[in-house]
């Protein structure tokens, strides 16, 4: 009854060479795949000076593009590179500020569905209980 | 470092005790708080005619009423009686229908601020892993 | 190049019909569809004491079901009798109070796709512009 | 019994001042600020290879980050420079691909409170009826 999570199909590194060579021009190394488990991935971030907004804290962008990456790499773990994969939904809440040190995604996959997958993304910094951000994002997959 | 989310301040009976005083017109027994803990609440929630929709599946209204009640019933049983706490912003994910017997939802505190609280609910049938929905509830707290 | 949304297929009389015979048990002859054109439609809802909350303001769950059924309603005028159509998510963000009289619910359909529908709804009271709840409402079609 | 929106209290001129010394090292002048006027303004931006993923259509992301600016560009406008206001919510659906030329964004105003101030942005290309995404975000405003 219970809908079971598949076991990833990738492995990190062949997701990360995945990213390397589909965005070379966004220089994104700055993502490190920490785990990745059935159904879940977590990812670390680290900052620039670009990421920050006045304060000193990182910006909404910053962790919605974070968020927004985590879930599709969790996805693309499941079901193999997919590139056309599109976001369809995200909901996002900014609970706390993030310093300007290293911070981390979780993603958990809520729903792997034939059309659409649904993941829970956190966002937290220092201890994974102190949550900096919950997003839920909804991907569109491609139907052939 | 972490936010720690504190024990509860209320029980599941003075909880209940509370929602049928406040909500008389509303005859709300069927909600059973089935577990009260630190940062965390599970409701039932059994199933009239009234609230099914074509297909015999529980309607959406049906469960985003329950979405905020459990967010609702989660806060206050960690804050007390506050009956002016209001939603500010409810976001709901559906995934999968729910057939006409019970079902449940899972209220985790995500953030407990002093302006606003944030609740991740998931509701779900037969099995917690089965998830139907997944909501993201804020609700704005009084402040004075 | 603009996405033009079509005119509607059925009239507010053939809407009401379907939904008075789709859901009996609930008795919702508190709709009335004020309004149909290409795209749009607007629906006054009145208020009996079991919506109200502490208060005297009208509650979340009604403006969540209002919300939903607004969208539904502004979809199945466009694109005919689909019970099937199922929402997918729902986000809404209440501003405002709505006293115990009657309100309304103002729906536009952003888009009409083949798999997909979302449709704005703003919940006012008295003046259009004193929106008390702005909801993005995504409905599921049945593809076959 | 409307809430009036007031007059901008900021010249588009004087915003994007704001903007170019605030966050200097983002290289943002890709904002053009189209246009300003009660409750409303509406913004460029152009394209560069880095805002593209697969298939040459503009990035979630870079979508996000716009909506995200625009609000927080109609707030400054209505209440003046206010550095700590905060992003709280951010919800976007994701309604069609934008091709890789000049886009834009229409953010209107939908509650300014005291504590928080919500905007409706949505953002399109060629024509404003052909809406690419719609964003509902919420600010955190300062209190003292």
């Amino acid at each position: 009854m219970a809908s079971r999570i598949p076991d990833p199909v990738l492995t990190a590194d062949e997701l990360a060479d995945f990213f390397i060579k589909t965005f070379p021009g966004q220089d994104r190394n700055f993502h490190d795949f920490v785990e990745l488990r059935a159904g879940f991935m977590r990812l670390r971030h680290d900052v620039s000076a670009a990421m920050l907004r006045p304060g000193g804290i990182v910006s909404g962008p910053t962790q919605m593009a974070f968020a927004d990456r985590a879930a599709y790499a969790v996805i693309l773990a499941h079901i193999g590179i997919v590139p056309m994969a599109v976001t369809s939904n995200l909901n996002i809440s900014f609970l706390r500020g993030i310093a300007a040190r290293d911070f981390y995604a979780d993603a958990h996959i809520i729903k792997l569905g034939r059309r659409l997958a649904t993941v829970d993304v956190r966002i937290w910094q220092d201890d994974e209980t102190n949550i900096a951000a919950q997003s839920t994002v909804t991907y569109a997959l491609p139907t052939d």
